[in-house]
């Protein structure tokens, strides 16, 4: 009888984690070497209570499906494991027969995933387990970039590019656009591809990267202020000022949670208090991870090309690796799928190197804007104006 | 030698104002009957200090791009005008051999257009007036519904929907997301379209037009989180309590605006203060005006047409009304375009009625879905879900 196979998903969502799956699942019903396969229901947590979902017969035309679905399909989680837990899951793949897994997540589900495979092996059994990249924020170690960031920045490039083109119409003097990514700038990075095209890009751009200065946002939009009527600025949530604390204050914590006013609405406040122009904050928050209709199509194919991969690898034996991209061009475009050691990933946190951000720490270079530029497939659509 | 026609444009724009402004063009220039085709640059002002763009020989595969462009291509404003500026107005336009002139906007704008028409009645000119409907918010009273709600009530179906598709793969306890349309609960009311097709609708809808109770709104909350571990809340910007206060404070005052916090972070604060759950509010404010990637068909294609019709009737010598849709049938959907005396829409804000409203005041009615349905267009995307 052959082996199951199992796919575990782990952290929040992005706008392609299903196409991974699909590209998992289409690959192991391919290879004709997997008995059962399995999906744990929401993550770890389904693992451990011998939750599974059986995708094994899915008809193909249902599962395409999962290439146009937002959000996980079989549910995921945000579990912080302890070692018997780790032990424990161990028990299980053996009991149903599990003896490779596909574990599709960020950083913390990259440590969880390096976890299961050092368990799996100090244990002797023959467990083979495999990382598969997924993260809005691309802030996973060693790869180029994670697929669900293409995504997430194609949605904040068209964001922008729209405010920008909505302000102009009729200026509201400071639009703030809030932007994902609380410890790594990259999907506030990407609003600056609104200038593609006949687009315009936003005014100002902050990232965590940088420390926060107030006077120095103020005096920055004062000086655009002079020139123009609706300045529009994106910032991160996660910006900090020179001491590593928040710009806003954190207001609750409940559990593990500590809960943070809006960084968008906040610098709109302090535009109003300190200048008296009128401003506004906008969030999407969720949205930009989970929007259909921005995905965009090469992110969407890297995903579904990593499940498969990270499946094939699986078959072929592999185990203790992430699969990741390496950039060979950028123009024309083009990747090499490599394996990373999952020690090399579990838990960097990669943040935006310094010769992607500007000097006056308020918006990105064009070495950012090239490399990103390919990731958003298909570019923004052209525009006109005429005032 | 012909006489020359005048577009402007009032209010806040949509994802479709400058698809009506494709239309007039478009038509005057068929027409054969127009000297030059100008509009007035960002609005009344625009036209107070005689700035006009000509838009007579732009060529066409330039023009067709208004169709794709968010925001007004030709500016708007918000002015609020003294009758002395009407007369202005009026000598403004003798001068420059206007006597043909379409205003797109909402209620502030059809007041305007209306006043525009009487002193240029008062005055013995022969200048002709017309309005083009216009507002994302779809509170123009008479029309059945007007250009740019369909959009924007698209996304927020489509937003919902993901969202809610989002929470279900990693339950966030509460996410509330806050919608566009202070006194008109429309395009809140939209988010229960999400539920069309094999999607989930959001699981509470809060409209302005019922008195919002901040002990009712919790004990929704908690009785569904016994059921569930993530709920959706869709909840109106513009949410006011018994007393016809908003329920958050206004937190400035700069000029004619005042501001206030945001709805959508205020009830989440409430859920984590009242009951200890994790929550989260999300805005996209402005983005929810200008996304052209949800455009609805339907919306375009109504307000290049409402654009084409305006224009005709001037030609044809009608003055002082505003175009509108009349609906003949919903299913299959069909309207008639009419024209309204511009008396009749002057600043009548249109509310949602009684049978939109659900009895719990926490919904809408299937009579409200099915009247909105066939305004987003093309409808929203399947998806799947195994958890």
């Amino acid at each position: 009888m052959k082996e199951n196979l199992l796919i575990v998903h782990g952290g929040g969502p992005t706008a392609v984690i299903n196409a991974s799956l699909y590209g998992a699942v289409e690959e192991a019903r391919r290879s004709g070497q997997v008995g059962r396969i399995l999906a744990a229901k929401n993550g770890t947590g389904g693992l451990l209570k011998e939750e599974f979902i059986d995708l094994t017969d899915v008809p193909e035309e249902k599962l395409r499906l999962l290439l146009q679905t937002p959000g996980s399909a079989i549910g995921t989680s945000r579990d912080q494991l302890e070692q018997p837990e780790y032990e424990a899951m161990a028990r299980i793949l053996e009991k149903h027969d599990i003896h490779k897994v596909l574990m599709n997540g960020g950083n913390g589900t990259m440590d969880t995933c390096g976890k299961l495979y050092k368990t799996c092996k100090a244990m002797g059994n023959d467990i083979l387990v495999m990382g598969i990249p997924k993260t809005m924020d691309n802030d996973l170690a060693i790869t180029d970039h994670a697929p669900g960031y293409g995504s997430a920045a194609r949605y904040v490039a068209e964001s922008t590019k729209e405010l920008v083109q909505d302000v102009k119409g009729l200026p509201i003097h400071v639009v703030v656009l809030e932007v994902s990514g609380r410890n790594a700038g990259w999907i506030t990075a990407a609003s600056a591809l609104a200038a593609d095209g006949n687009g315009e890009g936003p005014d100002l751009i902050y990232l965590p990267e940088r420390p926060f200065d107030e006077d120095r946002f103020i005096s920055d939009v004062k000086r655009l202020l002079e020139k123009k009527k609706g300045i529009v600025v994106v910032a991160s949530e996660g910006l900090k000022d020179k001491d590593g604390n928040p710009i806003v204050e954190p207001i609750f914590k409940v559990g593990r949670s500590t809960y943070f006013g809006d960084v968008g609405t906040h610098l709109a406040n302090v535009v109003i208090r300190r200048l008296g122009y009128k401003a506004r904050g906008e969030k999407p928050g969720l949205l930009g991870r989970c929007s259909i209709l921005m995905q965009s199509t090469v992110d969407r194919e890297e995903a579904r090309l990593a499940g498969e991969l990270a499946c094939q690898a699986l078959l072929r034996g592999e185990t203790g690796k992430m699969v990741g991209f390496k950039r060979i061009s950028t123009e024309p475009y083009q990747v090499e799928p490599i394996l990373i050691d999952i020690d090399e990933v579990m838990l960097h946190e990669k943040t935006l190197p310094e010769e992607f951000i500007n000097a006056d720490g308020n918006g990105v270079t064009e070495a950012f804007k090239t490399w990103a530029r390919p990731l958003i497939g298909q570019g923004l659509d052209e525009m006109i104006s005429f005032n």
